[in-house]
Order: structure tokens, then sequence, then C-alpha cells
């Protein structure tokens, strides 16, 4: 599954050519459902290794359009995360001091700790892609941003960090479907905004510029993910297998501990 | 369930005189993990209702003694949280600025934003605890803090934060022989330091502390509750138990949004 998934270093990506329902291998929701169980137990038991381990860390960085489902994802993995050891980092609209230092600023500050997971909902990508979007600042400047964005995530990894990036890939039906839901239902009433259907209506330009933004970071240390995501259950498995995965790469060990001697007995 | 277990305001606890090993009126350990799946169900709607208002948060302190299951008791929170609107903040012995800073400094830093719970792991509690066991500040000194805790908490309360307490209790036997685990078993070897063994030696001392510290600062709006911790199952259903009460006290809404219009309709 994650060879569909993931985007090898250099190529070239169109998100308009990408599937957004693909069913990636399994047979049903049934199937999808017991695959997320199993995966789970596994992300359980290795995120908490990671925790008790104490010297590497993992930042997740998801993205999406508006409705992608990137709350939804992260909801999700609460049943497979011990919260001790993960944190979600949000970032919105800078604000405040965060508008007053350079893009990278309020990123690093939220980078994770050893033995700490923290998933990014939104992200530096915001700066290379809402930015060129919506023309907030010129196209040298962004420009320029791909390249330092690699250089930081290199950073992280050289220090201990496993970077990992997820784009939730949804169709703009979907969108509609969901953005329309979000206002007739009161319990969703609160995710939308009037903004949102202004990003819809530059759906084209984002699409494009995401895709930009994918193909000029995703390096083999900090590859990007592209989820088909019009179901939900499709996208919480893939999620799943590509943590699963990472963990399985930083191989976390439970650690050795100087304080304990042989025959060491409590009274 | 919950009036045995809560301290009411001026109440003198004696922890030794305090069941470590009641049911609760639990039949067993079936009926137990039953009951506790009810509440996890409960839990998760009303603290994701209460993210999605964004209005009040909800502070959760959990204090113990060693091996009293201050970290088993967040893990199995996990699944009846939505990791993006909850976040652990744990306390170590103070160091760097911390160590110099009043002792309620980082406490304050790390308290509940508005739609967002927070369990903290350890506490302020230990700088009226800790401090008097092991003699470190005079008593003159920390005295006083019992009355700087209760003013700190209610100011809390007065700006929206529900505060609950709650202390893991086990007998000084269940700690013998959970230490000696961490000692036994490679995979718990992390959990151990040899200045656990040490506090052990003064558990009376603790207790006493410990005790004197709940009956002065337990109140109406911040109440300590003492839960029997020796049977992990029970002072899981229990802390669960206590969670979803101040959930509903709190009585969370989805908020109405000024965006949506009668009609409105994504194209």
């Amino acid at each position: 599954m994650l060879d569909e998934l993931l985007v090898p270093k250099g190529r070239k990506v169109r998100l308009d050519t990408l599937p957004t329902d693909a069913m990636l291998g399994l047979a049903d929701k049934v199937d999808g459902q017991a695959q997320l169980a199993k995966l789970r137990a596994e992300i359980s038991e290795l995120q908490f290794t990671l925790n008790a381990e104490g010297k590497r860390g993992m930042l997740v960085v998801i993205q999406a359009m508006d409705a992608g489902g990137k709350d939804g994802t992260i909801r999700q993995l609460g049943p497979a995360l011990n919260p001790a050891g993960v944190r979600i980092a949000p970032f919105k609209v800078p604000a405040g001091r965060e508008a007053q230092q350079d893009y990278l600023w309020r990123i690093h500050a939220q980078c994770p700790a050893k033995g700490e997971v923290v998933i990014f909902n939104r992200s530096h990508y915001e700066d290379v892609v809402v930015v060129r979007v919506k023309n907030i600042i010129p196209e040298e400047r962004w420009r320029k941003r791909f390249k330092h964005i690699v250089n930081f995530e290199q950073q992280l990894i050289d220090e201990g960090t496993e970077v990992v990036k997820i784009f939730l890939h949804i169709s703009k039906e979907v969108q509609r479907i969901r953005q329309q839901e979000r206002i007739d239902v009161q319990k969703k009433n609160w995710k939308f905004r009037l903004g949102d259907l202004d990003d819809r209506a530059h759906w084209d330009d984002f699409q494009l510029a995401y895709g930009d933004a994918i193909s000029k970071t995703s390096t083999a240390n900090a590859p990007w993910y592209i989820i088909p995501s019009d179901r939900k259950w499709v996208r919480d498995v893939a999620v799943a297998t590509i943590l699963r995965h990472h963990l399985l790469r930083i191989d976390p060990h439970y650690p050795t501990n100087g304080d304990i001697t042989p025959g060491l007995t409590v009274v």
C-alpha cells in the first residue's frame, strides 16, 4: 500500500491526476476496520516504547483542503496513542508574536521532544500554499521557502526526529458535500467559516500549489504521502499504515537502567 | 460511587484509615470493563463537545505515591479522549528557569486553554508534600502555600476552568510489588529510580503530608477525590466516573455560528 501513496523525491505531482476514492486493496469497510484495529494495537505498543526509550521523536505533518479530514484523522488516532507521549499542534493564521517572527519560528517551537510524537494540524506548508494562492507575499519570497523547509526538516532528522508528511486528498464534490453538511447539521456548524467558500472558489489554484509544494519537498528522509480520502475508513487505514511503518523505521527499544543492580530487592 | 471518593471541604483526611482495595460496588473485573467502555463513550462525546464549544476548560490533577498508577491512569484514558483537545502536562523536579521562578509559575503556564482538557501528572501539590517530607524549605514557607493554592485554583475556576483533583491511593505492599516488578521486568526498568526506594522509606511521612494537603485544599469548587487504587480496573472506572461527572457539570454545548445564514448553499 505504501508504494501507491509515497511521493518519491523529484516526482512531479499533479493532484488532479491522482485518485481520491481508491480502495487501496481493502475489500470493504468491515475489512478496513479489522485492519485498523490491528494497526492501532501495533502503533500503541511502538509509541509506548518510543516514549519509554526517550531518545528519538516523530513529527507527523497533516495537510489537506478544507474538509479534507484533518480533524477526523487525528481523532481516530486517539485509541492508538498514549496521550502522555503525543501532542497535537494546530496552526491557524499567524497572530500576535507569531506574525512578527519568521514563518518557521512557531513551527520550530512545537517540534517533538525526545520520546514524543507530535502531529501538526496544518503546518509550515501553509506558508508556501496559502500565501501563494492568495498573493500575500511575492513569488520571489515564497519560492525560496521550499529550500528552507527541506533544510529545516533535514536538521530535525539529523538530530533524531522522524519526519512524515501526509496530504489527505479529496474530490471537489466530496468537499461540497462535507461543507454543506457543516452548514446543515447543527453539531457541525462550529467547523464552518465563510472563508472556506472563498478557498473553495480557488480550488484549482490550491491543488496546483499543493502539488508543487509536495513535489519540491518530498525527500527520502522526509517523504510526502498522498492519501485518497473520499472514504474516511480508507483514509484511516492508510494513515495508520504509514505511522506504523515509520515507527518501525525508528525501531525503538525499552532502555536499560543503570540504577538497577543484580539482586536489588524492595523492602 | 462519587460520595465514597469525594473529600468534603474541611474533612480531616488520614490516608492510613482509608481503603486501598475497595471494589466500589463493582462485581468483578468483567463488570468493571463493561462500565468503563460505557463511561469512555460518554466522556468522548462530552470532551468533543467541550472542544467544539471552545469556552470552558478542564484541569485534572493526578497525584499518588510512586507506582500509584499515574501513568497507567493517563494511558487508559487515551481511548476516551480526542488527542486534539487534550494535553498531558508532566511535572518533574523543577530545573532551569522553572527553579528560578515561584512554584506556581510553571503550573500556570500549563493550565487549560478554552476548550481544552489538561491532565497534570504530578503538580503544585508536590510543592507542599515533597518539600515538607524532605525538609527542602522551612515550614513557615510551605504552610502558606495551602492558601496560595486554594486562591490560585479559585481564580482558574472564576475564569472558566473546571478543577478536579485525584489522589490514587495504594497500600505499601502494592507499592513494594510494583517497584519490585520494575526492577525485575526489563520492559518496566525505565520507570525505576533509586530515589523511589528513598521515598518509600519515608512512606508514613508522605502519607501524612498528602492527607494534610488534601484536607486543606479540598473545596466545593476544586474537590479532591481519593481513589482506592490497588486494583487497576477499579481505579480506572473510578477516574472515568469522576471525569464524566465533572464534564456533565460543565455541560458543554455545540455553539451556534454567525457565518451560517438560512439557505446558504455550497456550489
